[in-house]
């Protein structure tokens, strides 16, 4: 099998390197060798072997018809969307690590790849080499989805590890993740929670068989978590996550980017640093959970070249289950039920205590002009309600269990 | 699709009831409906819906060509073994959660089925509800597998964390675990570890692609752990767990089942109670970790359903990879690497500080006649000639990281 690489970057020199590395276990599991004929990138590469395959126009890729499967990990929208539509109508599989392009136009991608009986494939979208994307369509197949929970950002849970190690502030441990090359020079897309808002709502829409668009999705990050919150935490023999949340409820799907403060009893509670991991509770099945690197060059490469294996395997045959383009109407988080966490100033003694159910409370030595609390679990139109009027200094969802 | 079910016990009920419970989506996702045509069961269960269907006589359920896919859920080898190999050469896929018939026929039955274009398949048999067997095949097929290490039994998983919770001792944790129903009333093959050496058996097979004979992998059990050996565990901030485990070293593949004592940073170590989890490390993967209920009734049915979904969208298509009748030959263990925690005599003390290489040591308030340690890492072999002629009360393999 002849493939092509889009994209000479972190993933895809990984994916050069893996098919080298291991080329022989992975001929033996796809049943034939798979070599790299083109990479594509617009950049020269003086001295490194790719040179011999290195090619700057996409056309004598697209139009090369021994090229079965294109690998697309350039990342963005543009051009990317454009090459993978191409490459699909020209009756190639492809496979991408690409999270935009899926949660954009997954729905449309894999209605083309089924109607030509050949592959979109993405299970590095999610998760880094974590496999989830082939589990949830594959394994979890005899089960209603009632919930999917990821840590699905490793930027994010390795600056709220640092905080709680260190009990240091957001802007100290963004800039460690920086230096650390853990968090972009420009970490928005990484802190304000979009880049795990695209991957639930990849996953969303696997699991229901519908369009999630992202831009539903209520999205908080975690730039507003102080110190102060994550000692809190620690009083309480709790952590805070960001949480990329979609949960069945009824007929209700509710979905959800935000920060969680969880105990000891959720699985998720030891995935720390820039481990990703992802929750599955099916009404049969219970939880499972699946962990590791959530980013990283060999690990994403990991999950791309096992795409590239199975479409290899399934030349001709289309083994992803499709989600429809009709559009996932997310019920309003309104009716989403949590504990809350909540910080007051002391004069809010008397009315939390009026208002609220709590389940917990906890005082910090250096800050003893307020208390925090947690709540009996509640809707956020009902939490909001009881809060109206009350100064709030910070509140962060939780689960008490 | 038409199904038979071999076995109305805790397993079989289950399957017949998941079926039953999420009917559609299973449909859906099948590409057909499932229906359960007979269920084979000696018993009568009189007042069950399950009678409409129930039948006495294996040879029915062969005959009937209407019979796509015979679910095999009765345990042990025998007659399990006769009546698969008999559905599969009728031309029915089988799927099962026999560990015992796995471990010791599956070459053979895989043989079988990829020659008749059906499929063996049996999720379920390891990890109970946990998606394994299939990301193993699938899923993790870039990578060389360099380690697969499994908390694989509920039963001993469930007495070894409650000896860590509670204090006490093996006898009154196992007589916990069976008034809870989650130990046998005899529990031998639970507690000696034979449960989880077929486990690791089957894992081990299929990450190398060839026959692992289950009696030659070294198998300890529990029962030797005591009350003082877990409070040394939690003095060192460590937990010990059974372990099941394979490993590739250079060409040398080892497996053992035995305990371990495992820190906090080993992703391992917070998988409690009843919980399974699988470790998998490829070389360029690094770990991800697969975690959930790894027996009982529903989660175990789930994972034979999704193997019946999965034989349903496959008619005609054998989709397992196979391990060849060929026998794997283990290295043996004396080149195995490990900490070890040992405790020794006080009289011992010299001679332990002259012969090891120690990393952590601690004393027990009310075992003032004695001291534990932890070695650094060395061989089995190397740690036996160090400890010859040493008083030793007990020594647990161990991981410090």
């Amino acid at each position: 099998m002849k493939i092509a690489v889009l994209g000479y970057g972190t993933v895809g020199s990984g994916v050069v390197e893996v098919i080298r590395r291991n080329g022989d276990s992975i001929a033996k599991r796809a049943g034939q060798e798979i070599e790299v004929k083109y990479v594509l990138d617009l950049r020269d590469f003086p001295g490194d072997p790719v040179e011999k395959v290195l090619v700057h126009d996409y056309e004598v890729i697209v139009n090369d018809p021994e090229v079965g499967v294109v690998v697309e990990v350039m990342g963005g929208v543009e051009p990317a969307y454009t090459f993978v539509k191409r490459a699909l109508l020209a009756g190639k599989s492809v496979c991408t690590s690409n999270k935009e392009l899926v949660a954009k136009h997954g729905a449309e991608l894999l209605e083309i790849a089924k109607q030509g009986k050949i592959n979109f494939l993405f299970e590095a979208s999610v998760g880094g080499g974590i496999p989830i994307i082939r589990p949830l369509n594959q394994s979890i197949t005899a089960d209603e989805i009632e919930e999917v929970t990821g840590i699905l950002n490793g930027t994010t849970n390795f600056i709220l590890t640092k905080m709680r190690d260190d009990g240091c502030d957001f802007e100290t441990a963004l800039k460690e993740a920086q230096s650390l090359g853990y968090a972009e020079r420009n970490p928005q897309a990484d802190v304000e929670g979009f880049d795990a808002c695209r991957k639930i709502a990849i996953l969303t829409s696997l699991a229901y068989g519908k369009h999630v668009s992202y831009e539903d999705i209520q999205t908080e990050g975690i730039t507003k978590i102080t110190a102060a919150d994550i000692a809190y935490a620690k009083k309480f023999e709790m952590s805070i996550k960001l949480f990329a949340s979609s949960r069945k409820v009824g007929d209700s799907i509710y979905a959800l980017v935000a920060p969680k403060m969880i105990g000891v009893n959720n699985p998720l509670y030891t995935v720390n640093g820039v481990y990703n991991a992802i929750l599955v509770h099916g009404n049969v099945l219970g939880d499972v959970m699946f962990y590791g690197s959530g980013a990283g060059k060999l690990p994403t490469a990991s999950a791309v070249v096992s795409d590239v294996v199975d479409a290899t395997k399934h030349k001709g045959v289309n083994i992803m289950q499709i989600w429809s383009t009709k559009k996932l109407e997310l019920a309003s988080n309104e009716g989403l039920v949590n504990n809350f966490f909540v910080r007051f100033p002391k004069e809010e003694r008397k009315l939390a205590w009026d208002r609220f159910e709590i389940l917990k409370t906890a005082l910090l030595d250096d800050h003893d002009d307020e208390f925090a609390i947690i709540t009996s679990p509640m809707t956020e139109k009902e939490f909001a309600e009881r809060a109206q009027g009350m100064h709030v200094i910070s509140c962060i969802r939780a689960d008490v269990r």
